[in-house]
């Protein structure tokens, strides 16, 4: 409820149209709906212009089934399922196909699956997600499925580590006229800071756990991009790959 | 060198207005001035937007005045000495008077100033620069004198902490209306995800130090700012209100 | 033995109803049973108001079983078995109903079970148990099945997390009428600051291992809450859903 | 504004008195007072049932006096200034004198003082705060004022080390009879868990930053009280005597 | 080769009787065997007091195997092969029955079983080994065998824990007369603190990876034990029983 | 494209021979060949004198196979697939052998295997490899692997952990001749300190996993071994058997 | 009040000669003073073996100088003032010879001192301290003013660093016949992995902070000496020269 | 005393020149000298090739000179006093200068000066150091007075940060003819990672305590260093300049 609700709400009252009990139950009354373990927000389009994804560990399979339903009921945005198991996958499909809801589209099946329904029309905005090493891929797979359901799809360039300037020079142009640039790196994650010393673009850094040993599970690629020596990096957690596809739909127009 | 330039360079070596020898060398000088002690970059303007900043720390006042003088002789763009201490900032000025510059801005003189010289015209956009402690203040400041020199003089919301909702919520409006939102909170930080909850804007989180015993030095903010339930919330360095402005001027159009 | 118990063994010794050497033995026996692998505590609920809790990891099923039995042997109090595996759970079930005891409850079965019995009659006291997300519902069920067997069931609000403020709104009569809240959240943890700020009830904090990346199985999450900057907010372990449950029953008279 | 008011509010736009334009603003008028750098809280002590406390660090002598002075003008409850350093403290008492406040005590003066205007009045609740050591005093006496000034006068028990177990048996009367405890201890913190073992009362444990080495600035207590073996243990932030204060008034009926 | 044995070679040497090539070739032998993969050292017991133990993990079933018959072949002292999977017990057990070595008594059989050959015959002294909680046994079983391994069979005492400071004081004779004490204990490690201000007694105290969350798989432990304020207790690697047991037969005379 | 390539093309530019066009396609053409998910280096040899390794993990078999084709199609140096899990190795022998390439040589087969085609000739320089203990073997074994393909087989020897000082002294003089020694050790990582102390050869230590509790999977003998009381003594990441190898090729003439 | 006394007191109060309420009295009383700030120990000897050492920091000039008064008054056993700072010194010194204690001696005067009064005679055993490097020294100066204290003056050994082992291997004599040794390390503290290689006795490890960057104020060190391959070698706290002496007082007969 | 001297002595002794004893007593001498609080090597140089450095942190100023002093007494190899403070640094050139040393020359005289006496000759090997930032070079200064005193001269190439590729790329052509390349880099490192990607000459790096927040005093530099894409790059501990040196000393030829 945005302001000029509130102040037809308020007209209302003041009209007689609408008695105060009902406006205080109105003022009340939340844009969720509560399905006992969850409470299924239909406004967060409105209110954060990203869609509600369902983050898929820790929860059931028919958690995740019910939470997709629920979604898919109340309004017209995409509908993600992020991070899912297979069994996850499943059922939520099979939810989603009974309430009419065929076309979910699974991305990168497997252990770690994201499924999308009614992606976002073709946003303005080209974007550019970059990856250091192949074993960066999924991450940046990720990424990019939800850069898909939100209307931006990403251009993916695999394999273009630090360690080999020149692989990252060829594909300057393609950087040069990127309005938006994800950095997917991991072991010292240094590709962020080279490819935010090329281009005034915004870049978002995400740091993934690929590396042994002294990688520490993405740490080191995680503070390393904190301290960029590259001003104006940003960065999101490790292997966040979601996050930084939402931080790119907050920021182009 | 651009590649229209490298295209010009290589048609006059065809023609033959410029010798190969000639050519090699152009192609071999950078865009910037070996001053012994430092490499100053005269075309980060160009390739990053963002005009070069001296960071004071670790440098000797000499150190700071000569790059500063440096960078005034190279061109028209916002010059910035950051966390300087006060003997640099005397030895700046002063400098950079002699070269007739006599407008140096002292924001927040003390331990940690930061001095605007040649700031940027006005850019289109509205930033808000929100923070949650009084204690914040510093780090808010610096990015709202940052802000300032790239044309993006923000507004800054003080006091704001996520214990007080209704603080914030007073501010709604102005956080609806922003084009890009820095949150800038110690402790634990959890002001950039109610704010990143509250707006579809694009969201700049810089944790502080501010805090102590279990804040770790802005460790605990970090943390928890990376950890963010708010989507697409990005994040800065402790402490690092610079780069959240220039991340700021890279997402802004 | 308690002081009034103490001075009427001195009385006793004084009177000669009671021989020193007897004295001396009453003196060093303890309220404990010896079981070999364990010293089974029957006058923990006198002591500390708490019933004895047998930890499920890092025993055998016979252990656990043994420990189970013993507890019962010994008083009317409730007895638990908390993160207990399948196999000790029905180890557990089968010797405690060989003693008659049929009843055990057995609360989220699975991988971490809590099994109940005996549970304490109701006391008086308005809990709340909210929970941030979803994924956080088993910390926030054992929670709940702690309490409840200690006489206090609890009102659990789900999926109620700080990026959507709107939501924690809805339920802000519950939280207002609370004598007690227990709050459960990963990631962030900044729902325990937004309702630490909402409230003047007692708020004990449970950070959960959900979350990724930076929330570093739950770290993250307990430095938010101890950084708190909502006065007041005390926090237990990690995923500590009883420890939170027992710091409820020690603070509401 | 709470629910009543919000009723009364709708009802005066229903029957004409109030016009929605007024109610508009009186919706946004939220209880605190904005000085610029702060947002002073007014109605913290109705909505979290504690005092506003200025926390001193990184904050200016001059702002310091001016919240100070904003809170004492804003209504009749206790007004706490803590971790002030000596210029604060002058500052803050020379402002409250001139509006008429003499009474500011000042307790543990030097580097890190607590002052506290206008007490709350005794309530009921026997408090006791205990400490391991007498390097932990500062942190204890810290916590005592605030009790003090929220009408919780404790009894402080000094050096009562779980090295020397007989020196805490022999304040075991003063625990039994406690209503809620306060554990200050630095090193490793085990006065908690033995205190929680002895007690039924709430136990709220403050690791403090006492020892050096090992004791790594009060993490190694901190870890410990987190995973002690007393359940029901809840902990506060490192040497966070005011936040321990805190929680004991929340806990209290 | 000691100084006596130094002294004779020199001896030899000046009287011909060994001519320099063969002192220079003896002074270079060293007491050990080199079977490719280890140097299977055959005089540590003279040496250091302790037997060499053969450390199962990282090693296939056939080294173990190898060097258990090395070490066997070598001389009369006591054989141990510690934290051996199954089939590394199994293929040690019968490469020493072929050697005519039946005697391998197997402690703990399972994940992380001790292999005993030819345990020293007793030695004098009393030595403890208390644990704090029923979690902690197979820390303290380990210890325990390889005390019994070295002629010091120590007297175990399960789960004394500190929230139960009774149970503890219930054995306090039995720590009274003991030369030695190893404390185990997970999750804050208070047992080792408590111990160590009762006795004057040498104390090793073992932190265990006992507890979850916030124990930190024994950190919270290992850190709790470093800074003990009972003074001069010492502490081992976390898990690390077979090290107290040698720290125990190092100190007693 | 090295510098006299460059003005080779500039000449031919000047010439005539070289259209300019063609001229700036050559400058953009990178010595890379884009499979879709990896950028193949086939001038790695040339810039780094090091081969290209493929890393297995995060890589599918396919992708593994596909990348050793592509390598071993570009030129004639030697092509390493490290870490490899069974059917990695599978496919890409496979792959390979298609090709031609029947000489894959397997090393430590199980689940961390490096293979090995094409090894290079041998060079000059007598490499050691020394490790501490039997369990940092394996580490050793890849290390020794990387420089049979680099040329440079070393000497090999094992089990020569620092407290067993003769048995490092018996090694002394293999020591002395070496020109590059590796030192591969877990645990606290001595073993380098007094290698680096006994010898003017430049020593490249790796520190390992083995260990268990406070060895923290290795941290603890990296961080040991860059704090080395042995000056000069350089350091590599966990496990990193592989990075050593190159780090002795690129420091041998 | 040991278990003699305690049934002395039975019998006195079966015997009529003490009332039963003076009993309970007694049995309160406990062997400490209680000074307000500090419970001052005076059967600390007896039950622990060890003196009171009133650790310095944290504590005023005024409270050392009274509980050193408290404690000269209150037995014959030695008296430690340990970390002093010159003030604490002076006071403490003062307040003693007002005592008649004339013969405060203090060890390694400036900002930490160590003072001692009422040495012990001296005991039986040969004590070896043994630091690494010259920065060490005042960590092992500590220690062996710590053990002069306690009547076990020990051979100091400087500087005799892990590098270079021909240093350490030219003091064996006096290794080999030590009953106890102790050594100080700060960097990687490889020497309490070579001195427990080369000696039975049992080793005590003080981990220094001596060193830079990666040295991490003496946890580099600690981690190594807990992780030592050298089998049975203990660790107290990081620079805890005291605790080392204490923990040799205990294990000496 | 090597091998040859070894031989020499038996040979002696077996001709009888030299009586056992005296081969005994020498045979136990050893190249240093002990001064009382350090233990003078007088071979490092034969045995390491590098000179005994002295370290001044932790040591008085009398120390450093005796121990300069003793050095320089001993041989003819360069001498050098480490991260000295003004005092160190003026007590030993004015031992030196009594010895008749006159030459001490003091490189980056302040806080944390290097002083070299005696410098080695000019030995063959181009070696580069490149440093990241301005804020990098005391030391990159550090390291290459080192170098300096080791016969090794190195170019300084400052202000190289990864940020600005295009100004490494101008020093191309000085890393391709470099025999070894330190790279010294604090914040995020990634210099190590680009360098390591352009040159086959083995890399040093040293990461710096350069950067404030996120930076952790060095400590993400290292992590980042150690993680390297670039393979074979090696790393030394955090700002040590010293270590980088003797590296390089070790590896060339």
């Amino acid at each position: 409820m945005d302001e000029p609700a509130l102040r037809q709400l308020l007209d209302d009252v003041a009209s007689g149209t609408c008695p105060p009990d009902d406006a205080l139950r109105q003022l009340r009354r939340l844009p969720f709906a509560d399905i006992g373990f969850a409470r299924v927000d239909h406004h967060r389009l409105l209110r954060q212009g990203l869609p509600e994804a369902v983050y898929g560990p820790g929860k059931t399979a028919e958690q995740c089934a019910a939470i997709v339903v629920e979604l898919l009921s109340g309004g017209g945005g995409p509908v993600l399922l992020t991070r899912a198991r297979p069994e996850q996958v499943t059922a939520a499909l099979a939810a989603a196909a009974e309430l009419g809801e065929e076309g979910g589209r699974v991305v990168q099946p497997g252990e770690l699956a994201t499924v999308i329904w009614r992606p976002a029309p073709r946003r303005a905005g080209r974007v550019v997600v970059i990856s250091a090493g192949t074993a960066d891929l999924p991450v940046a797979e990720e990424c990019a499925a939800v850069l898909d359901a939100l209307g931006l799809p990403p251009h993916v360039l695999a394999d273009c580590g630090a360690a080999g300037v020149h692989r990252l020079l060829s594909v300057g142009d393609e950087l040069a006229q990127a309005d938006a640039i994800v950095v997917v790196a991991g072991m010292e994650g240094a590709l962020a800071t080279v490819v935010g010393g090329l281009t005034p673009a915004p870049v978002v850094a995400v740091p993934t756990s690929v590396g042994y040993g002294s990688a520490f599970e993405g740490v080191t690629a995680l503070l390393a991009m904190l301290s960029s020596c590259a001003a104006g990096v940003t960065v999101v957690g490790i292997d966040n790959g979601f996050g930084a596809a939402c931080a790119v739909a907050r920021l182009l127009p």
